[in-house]
C-alpha cells in the first residue's frame, strides 16, 4: 500500500562543492515534490535547511538514498508526519487566564496568593477547591511495559503518556500529566508517587510491567486517598466486560452459565478475571503458558494463588486446547499465534472470541472468522475494538467530579456497564457489540454510573450538583 | 482604605424556617447589591444556592455578621475576587493538537507512537526534540519556606507554584509544573527530582528553607545534566544585582570599590554575596544576627564558612551598625524593623538602600527617603521593585533554547546585566533603576544574554538558530 505523505528533510549544503539547485534536482528526480524551504542557519562555507517535500509513498527511501549520494549534502535529519506531530511535544501547561496588569498580578500571585495558601494551610481539604488538584491526574510509569514494545524506559515511555494527556484533555477534560521515573524499584516508584500525591486527585499508573504492578497498586490504593487505577489492567478488564455483556446479548447466553476461557494471567489478565467473577461469572477457566491455573498446584506469585483458588470450578486440567473444549468465551491478553482453527472449532456454539494481543491477536481475524460468531480485537481496523480509552477518561472524569477516595470494583463494574449501555439493544449485532471512543455518550454514562457507584460505596466526599441525593 | 469588591455567599436555605426573601432583605439592609443567584442543589427541605453581591468595602464583615444571625440559614462558604480567581486552580494541560479522527489518533498515539518510542530508546537525546522536555520545567518545593508564610506544607504551597507556572507561560512560553512534594528529607526530595528528571528541560527549586537548600541544590546540580536553579537564592541575586549595577551608574560609584553590606544570611544572602564577588565587588560584609562575618570565627554551616573567607577583608568586627558606618550600599533580605534612620545616616553619602525583606522591607521607605540616595524594596508598590520575576523566566528560556547543562554563575552574572540594560543610559535615575516585569524586552534580553554564555562556558548543548556562531 503506498501512502503520500510529507517529509520534511534537514540538510547541510556545504557551498563550496554543492548548490540548492543540485539537491532540487536530485529530489524531483526521485519523485519528490518540494514545497517549503526554510534556511535554519546560514554560514559562510555551511548552510543548513528545512526542505519540505511531499512523496507519493511513505515507505519510498529512493529520495534519502539519492540525496546521501550527492557530494557536499548531509543528511542531517528526516521527520515524516508522525515525526513532525511530536516536535517539542503533543501538550502545554496554560494558564487559565492572562495576567494583564499588576491587579491580575496580585491576585494570583504575591501578595494576594498568600491569603489562599494560609486557607488551605489551615484546612487541606481545600485544596480541592483552590487549587488544580481536583481535575489533575498523574500519568505514572517506569517504562517498563509501553505497548507492545517491553522495557524501553522513561524518556522512550514520554510519547505515550503525552497521547494519553491529550486524550484524557479532549475526551474528558482532565488536566493529566506524564511523570515518566527513572526507577523499577517498586519501593521507591511507591514512595515517589506518594510525595507528589498531595497535587494530584487521581493516579493512572501506565505500562509498568507485571508482576511489580500489582504491589504498586495495592500499596499506593492503600496508603493514599485518592483514586489509583493501574490501566493496563483495569482499563483492559473494564472495557471487555463491557464488550463481553453485549456479545452475551447477541448470543443469548448467561454470564454466571458460561465457560470463559482467559489466556495470558498477567497484569491485564488478572483483573478481566476479578472483574469477571464480581461481574457474576461462574466459571471461568484462567490459562498461562504452565496450563489452566487449579486448586492442586502452588503459585509463588500471589495473585495466580488467589486466582487459583477462585476459578476453574469444573476442575479442568492440561493446557488452552483442554480449556477451549466446549467453552463459550475465548478472552485473549496473551500473543500472536496463541489460538488456533482447531481449538476454535471445538468450542460451544454461538462462541465469542475476544483475541486482544496488541499489535497482532491471537488468531489473525480473517482465519477466526468462519468459526466465531462474536469476534473482538484490539485492533482499530477490525469491527469491535476492545480499547482501554472507552474506559479511562470517564472512570477518572467521574471519580475526580465526587472528589472518590479509590476506584473500587463497584465502580469498574458500572464503568462496564455503562460503557455497554451506549450501544442500543436494537442497534446491537455480532459487528456493533462495543462503541467507538469517539461516541460522545461513553464519557458521559461512564462518569454518571462511577459517581453512583462511588456514593452507594461510601467512597465519594462530594456529590455532584447534577447528580440527586437520592441516587 | 475601602475597596469595593464582589463576594459569592454560598447559603444553605432551611425552607420551613427561611426564605430567600429573608436573605435579600437581610443582605440590602447590611448593604449588599445582588447581582446574582445560583441554584446549587434544590431539596425538598434544604436548598443550597450561591448568592453574588457586591460590596463597597472588602473589609465589612458586617453581611456575613447579620446573614450567620438569621434563623434556618447556614453560610457554608465565601468568596471574594483572590477566592474566585483560585478556584480549580490556575493553570491546565492541553494538547497542542486537537485529536479528531482516527487518523489524528494513530498519529499522536497507538500505533503510530510506537515509531517515536522507538526511536528515543535508540537515542534518548532524541527527547529534547519528540517530547515535551525542551520547553518544561519543574517548579519544585516542599512547602518549607513559602513567601512570609514559612513552613505551610505541600498543598498549601500549590496556589504560589501554579501562580509561578503562569508566570512561566505568560512571559517567557515555558511549560511548568508544580511538583510540591510531601517530604523534608534532603535524600528523598533529591532522589525524587533526579526520577522526575528525565520528562524535564530544567528544574527550578522554589520555596525550600535554608540550609537545606543549598544542599539539594549543589547535589541536583551536580548529578544531573539540566539546569537547576533554586530561584529564592540565585533569581533574587541576580535582579538585586541588576539594580545595584544600574543604581552605581546613577551615583557614579565603582563596584569594586563600594562597601557593601549584605543583611541576612539565608539562601538569597549567600547568593547575592557569592553573585557579587563574581561580578568584582571588592569589600563585601555580610551580617546576620551574629554580627559581621569573620575570618577570625568558625561556622557550623558550610556556605558561611566559605563566605567569612571570601569578604570583610577591612576585619571590621561588630554588628549591623559598626558594618553600616560609612558604606556604601545596603543590601537587606533579612526581616523589618532591622535598619534604623541612625544606622542610614552614618552612611556615606550618595549611599543606595535595598531593603527587599518580605512583605515588610528593613525598614519603612517613608522613614529611609530623606537619607538614601538611591532606595529599592521588594513591593510593588514603591519604585525600584526588585522582583524574581524579572529573572526566572528569560533565565529559563536561554538556557532551554541552548539545552544549557547547567546554570553556572557566568550565566546568572549575564542575566544581571541584561536586566539592568534594559534600562537606557538617559532613562536611568534614582526612582527608575530596574525596568518592569512586564517590559517585555526583559525575557528576550536575559534569554540572548543567558545563551551567549552559556555558549561560551561551554554549557550549551545547541545554538538556537537565531544565534550566531560567532556569538
Amino acid at each position: 500500500m503506498s501512502i503520500a505523505t510529507t517529509m520534511i528533510i534537514r540538510l547541510e549544503i556545504r557551498k563550496s562543492v554543492a548548490s540548492f539547485g543540485d539537491v532540487a534536482s536530485a529530489l524531483a528526480a526521485a519523485g519528490g515534490d518540494i514545497v517549503a524551504i526554510d534556511v535554519i542557519r546560514a554560514g559562510k562555507e555551511l548552510t543548513i535547511r528545512d526542505i519540505t517535500v511531499n512523496v507519493q509513498d511513505a515507505a519510498n527511501g529512493e529520495i534519502l538514498t539519492v540525496l546521501s549520494t550527492l557530494p557536499g549534502i548531509k543528511v542531517i535529519n528526516v521527520s515524516d508526519r508522525t515525526f513532525l506531530a511530536h516536535i517539542g511535544g503533543k501538550i502545554e501547561i496554560t494558564p487559565k487566564m492572562p495576567i494583564k496588569n499588576r491587579e491580575d498580578l496580585s491576585l494570583v500571585y504575591t501578595p494576594g496568593v498568600a491569603r489562599v495558601c494560609m486557607a488551605i494551610a489551615e484546612d487541606p481539604g481545600k485544596a480541592y477547591s483552590l487549587t488544580m488538584k481536583r481535575n489533575t491526574v498523574a500519568v505514572v510509569t517506569d517504562g517498563t511495559a509501553v505497548l507492545g514494545l517491553g522495557d524501553i524506559g522513561p524518556e522512550a515511555a514520554m510519547p505515550v503518556m503525552e497521547g494519553k494527556a491529550m486524550l484524557f484533555k479532549q475526551l474528558a477534560d482532565i488536566d493529566a500529566f506524564p511523570l515518566c521515573l527513572d526507577t523499577k524499584d517498586p519501593e521507591q516508584i511507591i514512595s515517589i508517587v506518594k510525595a507528589v500525591s498531595s497535587g494530584f486527585g487521581g493516579i493512572n499508573l501506565e505500562d509498568i510491567s507485571s508482576p511489580r504492578c500489582f504491589e504498586i497498586e495495592r500499596r499506593l490504593a492503600a496508603e493514599l486517598d485518592i483514586p489509583v487505577f493501574h490501566d493496563d489492567q483495569h482499563g483492559t478488564a473494564v472495557v471487555a466486560l463491557a464488550g463481553l455483556l453485549n456479545a452475551l446479548k447477541v448470543v443469548g447466553k448467561e454470564l454466571a452459565e458460561c465457560r470463559i476461557v482467559v489466556v495470558g494471567i498477567g497484569a491485564a489478565g488478572v483483573s478481566i478475571c476479578r472483574l469477571l467473577l464480581a461481574a457474576g461469572a461462574g466459571k471461568i477457566c484462567a490459562v498461562d503458558r504452565e496450563g489452566i491455573l487449579s486448586r492442586e498446584q502452588v503459585y509463588s506469585n500471589a495473585e495466580w494463588q488467589w486466582l487459583a483458588g477462585a476459578t476453574n470450578p469444573e476442575g479442568i486440567t492440561g493446557g488452552l486446547t483442554e480449556a477451549l473444549r466446549g467453552a463459550d468465551v475465548f478472552i485473549g491478553v496473551s500473543g500472536p499465534g496463541v489460538l488456533s482453527v482447531e481449538q476454535l472449532r471445538s468450542m460451544a456454539s454461538d462462541n465469542i472470541v475476544f483475541a486482544m494481543a496488541n499489535p497482532s491477536p491471537e488468531i489473525e481475524p480473517e482465519l477466526a472468522e468462519p468459526y466465531v460468531r462474536v469476534l473482538a480485537t484490539g485492533r482499530s481496523d477490525y469491527p469491535n475494538q476492545i480499547n482501554n480509552v472507552l474506559c479511562f477518561p470517564g472512570i477518572f472524569r467521574g471519580a475526580l467530579d465526587c472528589r472518590a477516595k479509590a476506584v473500587n470494583l463497584e465502580m469498574k463494574l458500572a464503568a462496564a456497564r455503562a460503557i455497554a449501555s451506549v450501544v442500543h439493544h436494537d442497534e446491537l449485532n455480532e459487528q456493533y457489540i462495543i462503541p467507538s471512543i469517539f461516541n460522545e455518550k461513553v464519557v458521559e454514562q461512564v462518569r454518571l454510573a462511577v459517581i453512583k457507584a462511588a456514593v452507594s460505596t461510601g467512597m465519594a466526599r462530594r456529590i455532584p450538583p447534577d447528580i440527586s441525593e437520592e441516587g
